[in-house]
């Protein structure tokens, strides 16, 4: 089996044997960079472009050495020192890179839909790396490569997704494909930072966060965008973490062998307590770990590996 | 044959055999960028710095890619997190490249001659990325070798360049290369934007953008530089574009199959219409993917190869 | 004979045996450095990431070059544009490298000890690409190896450190090093430049340079840090130059065939006059091309190569 489509864009168009296939295919790359020589020739000869509009070198980072364990050539094409500054357009740049003959273009930018707009008119894959408040699919690949690797099964786990529901592309990713593969998703968070009609996503909705994570086997904490500040969705940092922080106490109302993560970077002590973070429930660091192998199989995939 | 020179500093002092050569090697590079697996092995074990000191994504990607698809080790020396900060000369960052054991260095740099400095002091091989407003002879290369594919001859063929003729080096390294090669060059622009006794580059004069366009067979836009606004050579942006941007209408006044060309990044609406740029008169991405076959041209010859 | 530490940290804890073994290991790559084709296979599958806190364009391409020619996978991770200001803590930094399966995490960080704290708590090998005013051991390396090179023997080298002894960690790693290995080192400067007992760490301490220099096999000029002036040590850079420039007289009081060394950038005509910079005496470029193999050396060891 083979991916039938030329770009990552998002999960909510994904079929769940896309979603699997990426998730298998992710395993045997795994296996890869636990290597001694974490290095394989599969896509030699060819050119990733992580076109990065917003700053992420973590996100960056791991697409990075994921086309690098498979041998392409990557370019980094940074914003602040690009010709966008110089007022070109999006469609423009992309053009250029892909005019280089760029097999990939990984595309971070502000604007929800612009990788869309790229993969209709190029040629090149195009990779969504985030896009605004839209989607970030294989931050969500990640998270279910981890909670298969952990919990085994989809069906009927329970979980809960806490914080700025409404801006995170991180939140609607994993929505998306929770739902579709049978978890049972619920969201907490203040009302401001809700999206309207939300249970339309099939999600139950929590206001309170410890009736919101009683049994759930896996607690999905967002960052709180504390950079974003200019937006205020709440009177303080001080109240929020008041009301939302994960502290131990609360990781005792969930489920005995319930699993933590975080897409990261984590605020310690805003959204999540520091004994949190680094206990055994945390499988945050494994997030990190399959992110890379995750990328590595989508990359493989797209270029019609199967 | 080979070329005799250690560095590619500009076209003024380059003879119509050495054009030739570069043109020719570049035809078989790509090839290379045009298959399935991008990369041979020729550069294997060199070392290419780029040292820019003017920010340019876009011809450092170029650079680079035609590196890496040679195999060489590519090292990005930006300048803003350099040593250039702490009051380092230029010379002393080169010598200190040099002594990295780096095989080519290519710059860019906003003092025009600052290349030639550096190629009499040092072993490497320079290649000048644009110095000031004196040089892109590159850029020239990548352009003779866009028109040689889509217009076969140079002899006779009549061209006109737009825009700020005086300050832009992309002009200079065109006039010398175009007239050395027998075409007819015309220059285009405000007489602010015209240097002193351009004529004797062996140019025709025309303020007009309507008369100069007059049945030329290849137009060739120069990019108003907006950032540098602090120099008002015209009254205004909206005024220079009723004068001399490319639009539909003025493109009817070259030849039929006249092409358009520009070095990039374009400014839609300021000095080219959307309507060009995008039409099929357009061979701007074309010069694009040149652009990495004339460089992957430039590394192989200085570096030996015939 | 191998190294038996993860982590090159300091010089102060290395035995003289492994520093011995460092050099002797550099000498062969430094003759790969020198080849046709600068690059072995050796690292190849390994990923080392330059974790830069503190911007050194110079160190980082010293490093990345030496990763390169040992066929390592490198990420630069730069702060500006990192999660650091995002707020995220050092450590998490490093654990989320770490999780992405680097082999070595190169860390350059304005606090004394903050390679110390990794070196514990992950498993990556981590090098000190210096550390606030605490060590830097790769340039007390690169300059033995020179010193070897140009002297043979460490044993009676009489050596002069001159300038801001009090906040280099340059000239910390050095007495350590040297003295350890039987130098006579003094070190010269006004005394708000000199640390507290510096006497203690097996040196003399000289506030008049013509009086220190007098007779020395080596003088070892410091930067002077300009851009650290926030912090008045002295009542101007002329001032300073007038008391502590290396001039051609100066020279003179040195033993004939002293050797001048600088760690770069030089700040010509500040610490050292453009004369002495430029002449025979001067190893300084020595010192850069020595840099690449001894960082080759150490990543080699470290790996556990033999």
């Amino acid at each position: 089996m083979s991916l039938k489509r030329k770009d990552l864009l998002g999960i909510q168009d994904m079929p769940v044997e896309e979603i699997n296939l990426v998730l298998e295919t992710a395993e045997s790359f795994k296996e890869v960079s636990g290597r001694d020589i974490k290095k394989v020739p599969t896509l030699r000869g060819k050119t990733v472009v992580n076109l990065f509009f917003e700053p992420s070198t973590r996100t960056r980072t791991s697409f990075e050495l994921a086309a690098k364990r498979l041998s392409a050539d990557v370019i980094n094409f940074a914003v602040s020192a690009s010709s966008v500054s110089k007022g070109e357009t999006l469609l423009d740049t992309a053009r250029n890179i892909e005019a280089m003959q760029a097999d990939f273009i990984v595309l971070r930018h502000p604007m929800a839909g612009a990788p869309n707009i790229l993969a209709k008119l190029l040629r090149a894959s195009i990779v969504n790396a985030g896009d605004g408040g839209h989607e970030h699919p294989t931050q969500a690949l990640l998270d279910l490569y981890t909670l298969r690797e952990k919990k085994r099964e989809f069906k009927g786990l329970r979980l809960a997704i806490v914080g700025d529901i409404a801006h995170s592309r991180v939140a609607r990713s994993n929505i998306y494909a929770l739902t579709k593969l049978g978890a049972e998703v619920r969201v907490i968070g203040p009302p401001t930072m809700m999206p309207l009609e939300v249970e339309r996503l099939g999600v139950k909705v929590f206001y309170d966060m410890d009736e919101g994570l009683r049994g759930v086997d896996v607690i999905m904490m967002l960052r709180l965008q504390l950079e974003r500040q200019g937006i205020a969705l709440f009177p303080s940092i001080r109240e929020y973490s008041r009301l939302y922080c994960l502290t131990p106490e609360r990781v005792t109302l969930a489920a005995p062998d319930a699993l933590v993560m975080h897409p990261g970077p984590i605020n310690r002590g805003v959204e999540i307590a520091p004994e949190v973070a680094d206990s055994v429930s945390s499988v945050i660091l494994d997030q990190v770990t399959n992110g890379v192998a995750v990328r590595m199989a989508v990359l493989y995939l797209l270029s019609g590996g199967k």
